[in-house]
């Protein structure tokens, strides 16, 4: 499951609804990074938009291509969703008929009250307890799904600098979650952390809520760095 | 509300249920920063024995006395609470007629499964959000609550090392939530951060599950940083 090298044409990742802000800075990191990536959207048009402007931020090396959503979904087998918590179900259903089994989902989405209205700094209740367990209910027999890359500001991440933050990587396939980690580390500054089973995803998404909150009191870009723990605990 | 020099008599600090790792742990920090601390228990022997732990380790110019909890109580307005949660309630119902106006509680409950026969990794629900939103409940008016030092390793605390965590402090109350970041910053190594209204203690409290969590798996002694703020935000 690791990329290979520069030779041989590396199994894409494509970022779901990967438009938005931490879709493309996603994309734009692994795009440095020399992996292969698919930006899907609702419209085909838009996915290209936007994989032309990561292309042309991440170099003539890099390989970034746009697709409609299920297209992109079909032509990968390690997605990446990040969409607002409100569109993470519908969208799911939507694409469960383009996933191949054996495919890896990690998951980003943050159930923000911001969805219903409300505000960004509060979280809401999921009935499976996390918008992670919610995606896991929802993908097809033999689709893994990894929880990752909640807390990670997606202003610095569609920049030039080393991030300075963690990524806490929840889930209950041990093998996506170490295939996660990698991608996670290939972010300069960032360090991967296995945070558990996928259930833990509960607290992971909740920390987002803090920092948005932090982000509005202070005016920053806040992430989070796990102290205390031994070196071979980060990769 | 800062404290005085070493010449003058410093208002007390009472660590209730302060025989634990996490009260003697910063009983000890706030001892070595020339804090006059009572350390608070069931039984006061129990306490008297503690306090004279912390003040052999903390050294001659320490200030440590041990009271019976509602004695250290009064005798104190800071009052910091270090108790399992299940032990919670029913000790804030007894402190409360020992509990004078203007008092602050520095609450660092932790509301854990543990407490009742699951496992420390995994956060209980609490009907009022959480362990220092109920303990808000029960303080008479007039004791504003703080929530704090949660995430901060206790076994940690009761060392010599400096701490490497930011502790993330919220409260209603804007005047007891900057007396307990002066308190937190007084402990080496630890930076505080304003976390908002007490409502957010509902993602800190939960955030020491995961750091449990890490701590088992990884064998560490977890604590959390928050990166990208402005240096004004942590004091």
């Amino acid at each position: 499951m690791s990329s290979g090298s520069g030779l041989v044409p590396v199994r894409p990742i494509a970022v779901i609804g990967g438009t938005g802000p931490a879709g493309m800075g996603l994309a734009l990191r692994w795009a440095r990074a020399g992996e292969n990536v698919i930006i899907g959207s609702r419209e085909e048009g838009r996915a290209q938009k936007a994989a032309a402007a990561i292309q042309e931020k991440a170099g003539p090396h890099a390989n970034v291509t746009g697709m409609e959503n299920s297209t992109a979904c079909a032509a990968a087998d390690i997605l990446m969703l990040t969409v607002p918590f409100e569109g993470q179900t519908a969208l799911l259903q939507q694409l469960k008929f383009s996933m191949t089994e054996g495919s890896i989902l990690i998951d980003a989405t943050v159930p923000l009250a911001a969805s219903v209205g409300g505000r960004a700094s509060r979280p809401l209740g999921v009935w499976q307890g996390s918008a992670a367990q919610q995606a896991a209910e929802l993908v097809p027999k033999g689709v893994s799904v990894v929880a990752a890359f909640h807390n990670i500001s997606a202003d610095l991440l569609y920049g030039d600098a080393p991030l300075d933050c963690d990524v806490i990587v929840c889930s209950d396939d041990p093998d996506a979650a170490q295939l996660t980690r990698e991608l996670a580390a290939k972010i300069p500054g960032v360090r991967a952390i296995d945070g558990g089973k996928l259930e833990n995803a509960r607290i992971v998404e909740q920390i987002t809520a803090l920092l948005i909150g932090l982000n509005i009191r202070h005016k920053g870009h806040a992430g989070i760095r796990i102290t205390g723990l031994p070196p071979n605990a980060y990769r």
